[in-house]
């Protein structure tokens, strides 16, 4: 099974690849789709459409999870996630891809075992649980790749795992 | 020029399409689209995303305007009209469409001549503008003519019209 996992936002739009066999996890690739913001709303969303057509193109994913986008108190920002966080949603979707939803926290829990944790910690977890995706620089990849983590985790293929096995995995 | 209006919301998307030459404006078709609640939210926008390209494939708009998406106290219905006005601005930038946005007030401000007016009032003057478009139901749709409207008035095609000139048409 190949997950792809997305962080969406109107600039950077975080994704990442991983295969999922039984317990097994295992790295294919991750990146950052940019929009351009010298242009119209429009055509950047066209950029993060294009751009995530490339990537389920490049990679052919099953299945998609998407990270529920933090709903902040500033009123424009939240309605500017939404806008990229509706093309992450719709564009695996147009592709006959089950889109799952997780909420933040979920994906911070499964990966670093605690619903609170900074981008560095999801970075290094991310890391440990896929070692070709230690040298990750973009933190909106590591977020991706942890939300596609989470979705191995709640689709069952990584069997009961607590938070207890996911440090486990990380020594 | 053929402009193509949308009122875009996650259940209901209004649109409406006009042809504007000169000051002259004509009612070509309007409607709505609708998402199935009961389906996931991708699927619910893969539906606003098909339903768009119908509409396009069907009338051939010159041009695209969006209503800008009323930001209100609660961030998860903002979220969600953000999701729905996101592949509102997407499916006609996709036909290479230039998309213009305009906030509520301005479309208001074009079809009634005052920033604040019902959904009623806004009906009335739609079909007062547009007589075809008086049997129009929805007030989605009339919204969408109403966003159109506002579009053709400030690409300069109906010249310089004021409030006083809209209610004359009105009378």
């Amino acid at each position: 099974m190949r997950i792809l996992g997305l962080d969406p936002g109107l600039q950077h739009t975080g994704w990442g690849v991983i295969d999922a066999v039984g317990s097994r996890l295992t790295f294919v690739a991750a990146g950052v789709v940019h929009s351009n913001a010298k242009l119209d709303l429009a055509m950047r969303l066209v950029e993060i459409h294009d751009g995530l057509r490339d990537v389920i193109d490049a990679h052919q994913p099953d299945e998609a999870a998407v990270e529920e986008t933090f709903v902040n108190k500033n009123p424009s920002s939240t309605l500017k996630l939404g806008l990229a966080r509706g093309v992450s949603l719709l564009v695996p979707a147009l592709y006959k891809l089950r889109v799952a939803e997780y909420p933040t926290n979920l994906v911070k829990k499964s990966v670093v075992g605690a619903g609170h944790a900074d981008k560095e910690q999801i970075k290094m977890m991310v890391g440990m649980l896929l070692p070709p995706a230690r040298d990750q620089k973009s933190s909106d990849a590591a977020d991706a790749l942890a939300v596609a983590i989470c979705h191995a985790h709640h689709m069952g293929t990584l069997g009961k795992w607590g938070a207890r096995d996911f440090r486990e995995v990380a020594r």
